[in-house]
């Protein structure tokens, strides 16, 4: 596909995600990692605007001078930001200028990839945007569940999004054999910093679940009191289950005898078979502890990828969120992209049923603090 | 006035107040104390629904019934509610949704007034409402005002919005004799349960100032360090000023040797003749004792009413919010309206260039916390 | 009394309190509010070396560079001090060290009084300090309650300690006329600034009762649900018993059928006819509530001083503490003693089992947040 | 040597290094994460009656029965116990009822290991006691250090204690092949837990410094505004140094030109060519930075460690503390001790001059959180 058809669409396709949405619902934050929808509208335009327009264009006139304070997540480099806690109580630019924005950018993208034979950085630059805003496609849906599911009128995104409740067959354990191993990034397309450079890793003998963990499976933890265990769960872990008075994932309820979670489609009665979501690294741990088993590493996913069945979950590893051997961050600002988040995370593996088309790879680290149970997130066991 | 017409006229009011607002400047809610305008509407709806339909009509049918838990603000009688600080999390009901419960209301009370012979309890029930809905009329500017003066791209509210700015002639002192003073309201118009009963205070001799503190005189005491200098404030205000940076009022800023304010209308210079607005009573008695002088009590300024210029600025007493001997709450959910504020606030007396016409009354005892500047609030000074 | 035998005898009383404490329990601050009673001690002998001897001898030499900064309480105009939350940290200067300062103070106080012609002005700012240590050894009574209550180990200060034991009698109600009455410190003896200006207030006729709320009558509005029912409280009192999970005084606790409740004798039986002690402001409105009547407001309750019993409890009132008409404040630093505080806090009148003989006085005003049950506080009903 | 005499000369370690305490000293706890010593000797007398004696005697009288609960640190599985965060408001047990408590259970285990044949699971769990009480000697030096840096009067704690300004030589750099190397613990003496088991991984080619990175070193990263540049720090670290103001070492100040480190000896010079002590790992990794360098991981650091000179500092290394590939937790409750804080933690390997002799291994795995500066941790450089 020519780059700026890839563009086109990336572009489009965000735009289309808002299309059920209400004026108010761009505007909400209820907790400081959601960004409104508004906001994510703002800050991917303004990332082409910054590290391409800025860049290759002489005396661009960017769309609004203080578009850059407004619409910067965390680029130290690029200058000073409003304060991200503070997303939610801007209710301007309006939708509407935020979408004029959008089209002057796209209009300057466009003219300046008809009319300039396209160095390599450019390029570069191009696709990094086009992948981060496949990134925030994602972060899209998750950040409007959560804001929906705390109104008491239980909005409703789209009746059909039921891609949540795919269900599962059976799952059996894949053997793989110690020795060394080959893991990162190798090729030519796209891919982010962090999955580099390519190295080796010795492995010890593992096996692997070629499935997900059902809700069933999940429920049959809470129903045996795996929450008012200590024993099974993390240190850090126990706090905040008990400070947060956490007593089952954050989109289930029990009414009566019977369980339901909260889904872009209302409230549905909890899946069986389908695979468990929206569980935080802590509770995938104490699931495997309660198991008697563990979580794979990201380097046992990624070896055992071609053979298991994924993108329906981000997968939860016991790996933390580290630099590869070697490691080179982006240059310049784009540097803060990955790097300066290297500690206290923990890495997720695959992709889930939000993520776009074509963004998942099998080198790809995604990752979130051990609490956060926001993205569509699931459980693989090892052992 | 007939009783319908007064309530279609403070309903349509609210209205108009919002004509200038974008959808979605009906949404956030940047603090605790504020409502986004959207709730404000909803709320004021909420309250005839509950407290007159609810009563007179049998087999009154709410328009929705989550309404209730969304639009009680305080009122423990009347069931669960919803979290205030998440009012501006809520993107639904939508903006169209709110006005049609509005309408709803509205059309049911109109067939109320029009079908039946009101008794005296339904009739002052509504004379509640019609209060409540213009007091949530001030704080609609109130509000508005703290949200829009915190994004950067400082929007307008109305361009004639400078009502803010009415100069202020010269000041004298006006005597008042020692003695026994009645106080607290009299006659039979409508008058909140805080004012009564009316009842004797003594007085000592004391002075009163013919005007308000001007932005000039205020400025003066900023300028020679009034911020930085202990001894003018209450240990509590000490703490709060520090903790907070706070170095001027809140909508002020200075900008190369020129001061600004940021009002409805926008940012402007600030005004030397026009009243100090928008300082909490911590700097009210700062102010005060720079000057070697003090603010009247709520009976001292209620003695002199009559006398002086009174009306553009809510004036900060020295008074607490107490109740009066013998006082008796409303009756019902409505006996929570006043009397479970009063404590750890200061009465405030007046009104405001954006209090609605016909609202204030000499005996009205407004009330906020101590460090609270956000309504239009000023300072007279007294000895 | 001469003034040097007060001063000594003051000194001396101090130190007999401390007379059972273990040296670690001169250390911890279990909370912002306590202070330690190695602090207690050393700041009431600062207090003398900052307001007397640095003043009245000539090239004064300090005991040591660091105490003003270690034991200055909140006199902003006496500069730099140790934050208040972290008086607990201080494991030096030691327990001994401390009682050398003592000495060290002592010694030179005795000199000057022995020495020279004291002026009047030291004599008042001797009087001041003795006055302001008598207030240091109540406070030791509160804070030791509160940080030995905490520990699970239960420990006794005395086993005679049965002070707070007293049985009331039967209380009946006194009756007051309305009219004009004189409030206000008379005389020639000590008295703090904010006892005076002497001056006439207009009292509506009332009712005050002899005797205080004694511990059964306060357990009936504990056991019939007085604390789940949010039409007693005022807001802030809800808002502060259910985050805080209030559901009784807060020395009481419940064991199987009995209450019982932590004295400086260790944990105990409660006693039924004894006044109910360590209530808020909050808990004696909620309870006079209940009752259908109201706390007196202070006046009331000096006007009726001669006539009622008191002394074993400090009693809240409805009264705000708010300057006298034509109050001034102590000269100098001195001026912080009490001015600063008049705001947010409710008057007490009368004095406490614990209160040191002489210190009290009819017109003496106590003042804490309402929230504060820390004190030896009780509960007079009037309507 | 005999196991006896192994317990007896550790138990006499922990009260020789509280000699030069006043009896205040072993009380108060400035932050949650510092134990006060007198908690400190009686906890890890608790760790020893509850693991050996209260399970191989029978029917064992413990020496109190609330102490479990005052002196038991985390272990859930151990019953319920005191906050943390409350361990400095206890000024009961004195600290003379601790050694009461320390020989009553030394007494109990001499009489155990005189009279009884131990079995290997007992001999364990007391090697485990030991070196329990070994890490908490090193604790006493870190906490109590925190603890005296925060007193105006700059206590000292032996005026001999310079044994942390130990002078560096020169360092260089050696080179190790990539290859595949085994780590962890192998030997037939005691290990904790997480050292197990030995295990392969591969390594890239790396250098290592010989020695550690000095005060002067890091100086200059100082001095050239180090600590002003976010692109040296990961993102959570500019937060914490944001908002917690932090411009150098913990335990450095400027006074006048001159740089100074608080030591257990007092305010001292900064000593140019001694190891740099008490930097986070956000401070480390920031300082690696800005060198272009890199800290090693663990097992760069486990190979290397033969070659290189240790022992003078904790030695933060890149790597998340993680369990090794089929990490076995200890049996029973001390399956608490290590696994349960796998989890946003960074490994630091070596030792520091305040580690117990003996009590060091280079299979060794200490563990903090990034942001922890207090233990005595330096900085070796990799690339």
């Amino acid at each position: 596909m020519e780059l700026l058809e890839k563009y086109l669409l990336t572009r489009k396709a965000s735009e289309q995600l808002c299309a059920p949405l209400a004026i108010e619902d761009y505007v909400p934050q209820p907790a400081e990692f959601v960004s409104p929808p508004k906001w994510n509208l703002g800050h991917t335009t303004w990332f082409f605007e910054e590290i391409v327009l800025s860049r290759c264009i002489k005396n661009y006139k960017t769309y609004h001078p203080k578009f850059s304070y407004i619409f910067n997540s965390y680029y130290q480099a690029l200058g000073e930001r409003a304060k991200r806690a503070q997303r939610g109580d801007l209710s301007r630019p309006t939708v509407e200028e935020v979408y004029s924005y959008r089209k002057y950018v796209d209009d300057h993208i466009c003219q300046l990839l008809t009319d300039t034979e396209l160095d390599e950085e450019t390029e570069s630059l191009l696709e990094i945007g086009i992948n981060h805003e496949q990134q925030h496609q994602e972060l899209f849906y998750t950040d409007l569940k959560y804001t929906f599911s705390l109104n008491p009128l239980i909005p409703v995104y789209a009746e059909k999004a039921y891609c949540e409740d795919i269900a599962l067959g059976d799952s059996s354990f894949l053997d793989f054999d110690a020795g060394l191993y080959e893991v990162g990034y190798k090729g030519t397309g796209f891919a982010y910093d962090n999955e580099s450079p390519r190295h080796r890793v010795h492995l010890n003998a593992y096996n692997i679940a070629s499935k997900l963990v059902t809700n069933q499976e999940y429920l049959e933890f809470v129903e045996s009191g795996g929450y008012e265990n200590s024993s099974y769960w993390h240190d850090e872990a126990w706090t905040w289950l008990t400070t947060n008075t956490i007593t089952a994932p954050v989109y289930w309820q029990k009414q009566g005898e019977k369980w339901y979670q909260y889904t872009l489609a209302g409230l549905r009665e909890l899946q069986s078979d389908a695979p468990c979501t929206h569980v935080s690294y802590f509770e995938a741990y104490a699931f495997a502890q309660w198991r008697g088993m563990r979580l794979p590493t990201e380097f046992e996913w990624e070896v055992a990828a071609d053979m298991i069945n994924w993108g329906q979950r981000w997968e939860w590893t016991e790996s933390a969120y580290l630099p590869y051997p070697g490691y080179t961050k982006f240059d310049g600002a784009l540097g803060e992209y990955n790097g300066k988040f290297m500690v206290n995370q923990k890495v997720l593996r695959g992709s889930s049923v939000v993520t776009p088309k074509g963004h998942e790879r099998k080198t790809y680290r995604n990752f979130f603090h051990p609490h956060m149970p926001y993205q569509f997130n699931g459980i693989r066991l090892a052992k």
